[in-house]
This record gives C-alpha cells, structure tokens and sequence, in this order.
C-alpha cells in the first residue's frame, strides 16, 4: 500500500508540474474566468456542498471534537456564499504575473527587466476549515501556480465537494484539471510523500498547529513558507493618550483572542503604571480577560495572578493576558527580542522618537505604532487575500498573498552584445 | 572531540546572531568605514597573505593538485590589490538596508511601509578561491548580515590571512567583531554542525561543486539558497544576422569555458543549417571547441563528433559544444524545458515575435535576446557584486547581490485604529 501511495504521489506532483508549465502562460482573463465560474459552480452546488458538510460535521460530533472545532469546520449558506464572494473578489484583483518590477539599460546598451514569474507548484497542507481548500487553491491559481492540497481528514467530505467545484471552473475556462489538484487519500503517509515531491513541488506552505509545522520542517526537502508562533507585544508608554491605549489594548487582546494577530503580553513603562494601566485593567477584566502580571502590576488589582517567566513565552490564544512592567523603549525592545516571535509587535506612545526607535530596532514582520496588532492581515493590509502569514525571512515575511506566490526573471535584450573578457 | 566541535560550533553561531543584531542597525557609514579599513588592512598585510598563501601553494603542490585548480589559489600583488579594490567598489553601492521598497494608506488611515532589513545571519560553505573569504564576508557586511565562514582546507592559510584584515576594518569602525567569523577548524564535523545552526544561522549559502551542494540541501534545516547546474543554452534561427550569430555563439561558448553562464548546447533551427552554421562552425572548431551533433549536424562537417541522449543533460565547463536541430521556436522552448537548468538562456533571431516568444515562455533566471550568455553576472547586470547565481526561485533568482541579501518588514503608523469585528 505505501508503494501505491507513493506512485499516486509521484504520478499527482508530475501531473501539477504540467500543468503549471500551462498556467504560468495563461491569460489573466482566462484565468479569471476560471475563478468566477468556480464561484458560480459553488452557488449552482451549495446543495452538495452542505450535505457532504453534514456528514464531516456528524463524523466531527461521533469522534467528540470540541464545539470550537466543530464551529471551525461548519458550512451553512452564509459561509458557503462568502466562499464565492471571496473567488470573485480575488478574480478583481490585479495579476502579479508578468508585472515588470525594475527595468534598466546598462552602459553597453543591454536592456534589462525583472518580471514577475509564477513559482510553479505549490503544496499546501491545513487543518480543518474547509474554506482553505478553495482559498488556497485560489491564490495559487490567479498566481499562476499548480495547487497540491491535502486537507486534514475531519474536513475531507467538505474539501472534495468544494474542489469539484473548483475544477468544473477549470476546465470552463480551458485550464487543465490538475492545476488544483486535492490528494485523494487519508493516508498520513501521503504527506510525507508529498514532502520528499522535490522534484516537482517547488514550496510548501503548512498550515496548521506547531506539530503539523514542526514535521513539515523536519521532513522536508522542499522550501517552507510557515508561520510559527504569533506572540505578540504591545509597549505602553507613559505618553499615550489613555483612551487610545484603552481601546488599542483591548481591541488587541480581546477581539478575537485565537488569532495569530492577537495580543499576549502587554510590557508597560513603570511611569504609566499607575497613570494608564488602572483604565485598561478594568476595561479588560470587566470583558472576562484572566491577568497575569509582574509583582508592580500585582499591586494595581487582587485579581491579578502572578505572571511566570514561563508567561513570557506563552502565546495564549485565549483571553488570558501577561504584563510587565519595563523601565524605557529600549527594555521594551529587549523583552521582545528575547521572547517575540517576530509576528506583530505594537507600541502605544505619543512620543514620536520612541515610536521611530521601537519602528526600527523590533525585528518583526510587522511593527506597529498606535494601532492594533489585529491588523495583522493581508486583507487589511490591503493584499487582498492571505494564504497565512510568515514569520519566516526568506523569501516572505508576513502576510502571504498574491505578489508573495510568484518568483521574478530577468529578460535581457541585445542586439549583438558580446562579453569582452 | 566532536562534542568540542558541536559547543565551538554553538558558540560562533550564538556571538553571529548578537552581531547581527548590532549590524542590523549600523548605519551605512559606519559598515563603509569597516570594508574601506578592510581594504586598507588587506593592502597593509599584503605580505603575510601572500606568505600564508604559498603555504596553501605549497600544500596544494605536494597534494598533487591540478595546475587549473593552483591557480584557483593562487594570491599575488595584482589579485590582492583586486580584493582590496573589490572591497572598496562594494563600499560604494548603495546601502540596501533601510530602502523604503513601497508605501500606501489604507482608507482607515493606517501607514503602511515595507522597508528592507537585513537577513539576519549568513552561513557561506565555499570551495577552492581565497578571494571568496573577502568578498563573501564583505557582501555580509555591507548588507548588514552577520557571516560565518567556512573555506575549503585547500585555501585555510591564505583566507584566515584575509579574514584577519576583514576582522581589522571591523574593530575600526566599531563594529564586533564576530560580524564575520571564519571557522577555525577544518573538520569535516563543522560543515554538518553549521547545518544544524538553525537557531543561529538563517541562511546557508553553498559556493561549490554538486557534492557539496547536495550535501547542504539534504542535511540542513536551514533555508539554502544555492546554484545548481548551469546548462545554458543558445537558439539559433534562420532570421539572425549571421555575424552577430557567430561573435556571440563563440563568445558565449569559448570566452570563458568554465563558468556557470557559459553555453553549453545550441539548438538551431532546420533552416539556419545550411545558411549560418558553417561559418559558426569554422569559429568554434578553429578556436578548438569539440562539437558534438545530431545526424544532420554532423553532415555538415567530418570532425563533428556524436551526440548522444547524455550530451544534452551535460555541464561540459570545457571547450565541448551539443548541435541539435530544431523545427523552430516551440521545440526549442520545449526541449529547454526538458533539458534546461533554468539557469540562462538566450534567442538569436531578428525575428522580434520570436524573441518575445522565448523571453516570456522559457522558465530561466535569465533569459537573453541576441546577447552572450556569459553576461549573466551581478557585475554585468549593474548590481555591483554577487555572491553567486540563484537556480531556486524562492527568495532570489539570479544574480545574488546585496538586495538578494535582505528581507523586509512592514511599519505600520496609526493613530488609535482598532480593528472592527
């Protein structure tokens, strides 16, 4: 069996190199029609759609999986419609392909442009929202690349009937088949098949929890983008206006405390201890958020618990909160360089030197000032779709879209020059 | 023993990373002072690098080396007054760090820049060339990446010679001077260690033949950027202009035979047979190029050797050519495809449908229109210095300068935005 397993792999990675050798070709148009009639076979089959959802989601509540996760994998007609809506707004957005990103002539009249190029096959192994299989096989296709996904089990019903629909959009538009292509099997062995395709996947994006992360770096030949852990900070000076830094700081934690975005250690200069942090004790207390703090923060609420050097280290993704309390900018930018995870890291301050400072010197994908960190997002950012964010600084750093999936090539025109030696 | 060179190996990678932390925000005149200081000390210690160097001489003589390859280590005036001057041109190329690459406002107001910032720490495993000690080291530095070391046993005497300069123009201008470290021992146990630095070290750049390249990608955890084979190929129609043809086919094949960008199979089209590739021939063979071809090609001259399924998957790096006749553009494209390392490749047409044709559909770093392969080259292309020449597409592709050496990351300015549900 693991012998067929590895055919089937071999014969799936060799089928999406072909079929990238066509896509990276193809016209925005005839690659836009593909995305807007997948859109359209996702409305004409909602009805599918929802009943192989059903019986991932009856699998789901037989195995015992938690509400959260369960919620994580449900479709009804809401999200189904988003579905669509989002291929359509990728179908609007500009083509990174063949976009000229530098030209230049040089002395001896050679002319020289940086193009962009598709990287051509992308692997991408996720867990759960079956969403990602039609965002990524999305993402990749507008970006000129052959998609191999491989869905975690729960959501496997789900994700086959979404990548009917995709294909039927495919082969709409003229585009192989194979350019999204869904790894039929359950096996846990087809990933690491997939992950020795050396030959034929060019990148491999993980998205999942840190066990799926940590196999993917362990095992793979091939180039990961992955996003390791989101712990990130917000540095409260004593010069920040009091009502930003309330609804910054709490926006930041508590609009949605399981995001990678989402805030985990609050470090606060000593004078604004008793100036601001009352205010935002409360504020994030009253909203159900546990505190954790140093012995000087201690002091300001009984509620608070003691925050551990273990604390520092933690990325909650729950309504649990650490603080600190440091003595300047430059304590601030120690703290996080030695326990960050180069995410997202904020500072709240009215002092603009120190907002430069903090903008330069943290080493993070996204530094921010006056803002809250849960802007972390590529739609926010205006990218228009993520497929993740990397913390990773090869290749892309944050947010992971369109422009992230391509490559560049150098065309070179003469008329007759030689090298001389 | 090995234990000792596991903690060394620990140690170095630990002091690069708090080096890299400082070189991440030197400023541009400080890293200029340490590589002209550099250069300076190079030109003051001319003496003892040549002494070290004809250790490595001597050493390379009694070991039975190749004359070609001696002469790869072989140091005099002229060659370390070129690494000293080397070192000043880089002093002079535009900091990349710091580059504002783009900058938008989102309609909430937010700011947001993508700036360019250092990698981090550089790993470089080289062979052979002591030069490489210098201008690696430097191209770190510049770019404001802390290097690691690791040179061939061949070059040991002659590149800590060099690095002990480097270090000088460090402790100059201020500078650690862990920024460049060269490893101290010649075990073979230290290139495996460095793979493991994962913690340390974020990119590993291997300067070598196959076996070592292929050691790099299959042991390390750490991201590679690396130049695999460089199987350049040249298409010739029937529309060229037959001087030009002939001056950039020899130049491309014969200016330089050993270098990654020289050509190493032409594909000609049927109809240019009979009318260009005489007088190419007479070229080439008159130079003392061995030509192997096709049965076609071979009719038109008795010295013309075979060619076999073999020929078009080989590197010769000597004075070997592959003929093979083609139909026209499409088969050209497609056995470039085939056969091809996505390295360089170049069209010799004045058809210009053809050439736009070859240019955007062959899948190469670089691609050329009726110019010599052998000027794919950071120096060539304007980019000032290269640390070699990428076949990957993650990250860089091409030439690998001072840019290729950078990532980025996004500041983001607000003024109290929180992110809505």
């Amino acid at each position: 069996m693991p012998q067929d397993i590895k055919a089937m792999m071999q014969e799936i990675g060799a089928q999406a190199q072909s079929a990238s050798q066509i896509l990276a070709l193809a016209s925005c148009e005839q690659k836009n029609h593909a995305l807007l009639k997948a859109a359209q076979a996702i409305r004409n089959h909602k009805e599918k759609i929802l009943a192989a959802n059903k019986k991932d989601i009856d699998r789901a509540k037989e195995r015992g999986l938690s509400p959260a996760l369960i919620d994580r994998l449900l479709l009804d007609d809401a999200r189904t419609e988003n579905i669509a809506a989002s291929i359509e707004a990728i179908a609007k957005l500009d083509d990174p392909v063949g976009h000229i990103m530098d030209r230049w002539q040089r002395p001896n009249q050679l002319n020289i442009s940086r193009i962009r190029v598709p990287l051509g096959v992308i692997g991408i192994i996720y867990e759960s929202r079956p969403n990602v299989t039609a965002d990524a096989g999305i993402l990749c296709l507008k970006s000129g690349n052959a998609a191999v996904l491989r869905c975690g089990s729960e959501s496997k019903y789900s994700s086959r009937a979404l990548h009917k629909a995709l294909v039927e959009g495919l082969i709409a538009a003229g585009l192989p088949k194979e350019s999204i292509q869904l790894i039929p099997t359950q096996d846990r062995e087809a990933v690491g098949e997939l992950l020795k395709l050396q030959d034929y996947v060019d990148i491999i994006i993980p998205r999942g929890g840190k066990g799926l992360i940590k196999r993917v770096q362990e095992e793979s030949r091939i180039p990961v983008i992955a996003h390791l852990d989101g712990i990130c900070h917000i540095y409260l000076e004593s010069s920040a206006a009091i009502d930003k830094a309330v609804d910054i700081i709490h926006n930041a934690k508590m609009r949605r405390t399981g995001i990678c975005g989402a805030a985990e250690t609050l470090l606060v200069e000593r004078a604004a201890l008793s100036s601001h942090l009352p205010a935002i004790l409360d504020r994030l207390i009253s909203s159900g958020c546990e505190i954790r703090g140093d012995s000087d923060v201690q002091k300001l609420n009984p509620k608070i618990l003691p925050a551990f050097e273990e604390d520092w280290k933690t990325e909650y993704l729950e309504a649990v909160f650490s603080i600190k309390t440091v003595e300047n900018t430059a304590q601030a930018i120690a703290h996080i360089a030695r326990y960050g995870s180069h995410h997202t890291d904020c500072i709240i301050t009215e002092n603009p030197l120190h907002a430069e400072k903090f903008l330069n010197e943290v080493d993070s994908a996204i530094v921010m000032h006056n803002a809250s960190t849960q802007f972390a997002d590529g739609g926010e950012f205006g990218m228009g779709a993520e497929i993740g964010i990397s913390t990773g600084k090869m290749h892309a750093r944050g947010p992971v879209g369109l422009e992230q999936l391509t490559s560049y090539k150098y065309q070179v025109r003469g008329n007759g020059q030689i090298r001389p030696l």
